[in-house]
């Protein structure tokens, strides 16, 4: 039924070892290098900050990221 | 026992390549071409801005949402 | 063990291609005519309008609606 | 195990073509005739009414309300 | 592996026909006779009472009460 | 893949017959004795207790708390 | 489909026996050393302490936390 679209995972996939921006639910954004994912959108990444207004307000390092919290997923470009 | 409907995830299907406005928990508003889903909802929006008043107050580039933050697509005419 | 009762999923089959009043978590309310619509509840309306104070403020035309954000679907009468 | 009890859809069975008063999440309370429901506890109302302080504050005639918004039914006695 | 425990359906099915205090989300408490149960922790409680400061403050008669709100049953000693 | 790592369950099922501190959503802590879970993490409390400021201050007798309310428990060291 | 990826759950099993800061919903931090965890991503910390304006703010000892209240694991680096 479904042809030439993109699946979510599949664009999750593509960003492996790239930066993205993660939104969580409450409205916090993280951004860091996307290191792995699971079907439950549950995520790894490294060098994990908190953003603020475009600045990184606090640094993480690595971070697993629960699948239930996160809202979007938007690779750097 | 249900004909002469729309499926939901059918519209969704027609709507691929085309501008679409996505309601999101708590009242955010994003616009994008939506360019794929799965069955989960969950979407990819390319060229992904927020849009507050009408205007896009924010741009994010490719974007990913998880299906369990989604209120309503809203196709553009 | 139930007889004589309608099915909620029977209310909405026989509301199709009408008007109905969509209530959504968080207080909104959505008018448009139901196009659509799966076991999950989630809906296709056609002409969607945000009602606010008996008011149309804002049209969406198509809009396919989650299921999980739904409070109550009232058919026109 | 469980005797001489009575189950909750049992309730709701017999109370099925009367007057129930339903609570909702958020606080919200709603009365009608129960015209029917399914196991996820999705209701049907007919001649459905906000109820505040007592008092019918808004009519909405037939209702479908997803059990997930639920928090009680109380059937009239 | 668990052993001299009271497994919790247990402790609902001794307070059967016997006043309980429930918990619902949001911080409402109500209290009456525990009438029945099911595996969802659907409750059912005859001679319903919101309970505030202590003092009954509003009664419903029978309560058909869903699982999904409540947060704790504590049978009266 | 795991070894040498505590099971979560097995950390309650030490804790039978012993005092816990329970944090519910919303921040509500209750003290009392664990005398029984089930997988869903649906709790026991025996001589159940409101703790504020470290303070007992409503006593509840038994208590059986739906694991869906339930963010930790930590068992009396 | 998916290679050269860090699964999260290995993440977690590597941070066995070391210090994590957990993120829970509504912006609590914890932090104490992680002796175990299951699919459900529920947790066993270990000399649990509540990190406020990343001081100890409140000391638990052991404490299980359910997966349903995780937002991120990140482990000390």
């Amino acid at each position: 039924m479904i042809f030439m679209a993109q699946r979510p995972l599949d664009v999750l996939n593509r960003a492996l070892e790239s930066s993205v921006l993660v939104g969580l639910k409450g409205g916090r954004e993280l951004r860091g290098k996307l290191n792995g994912f699971d079907v439950h959108v549950n995520l790894v990444l490294e060098g994990a900050e908190d953003i603020q207004g475009g600045e990184a307000a606090k640094r993480y390092g690595t971070m697993v990221i629960r699948g239930d919290s996160v809202v979007f997923i938007s690779p750097a470009e």
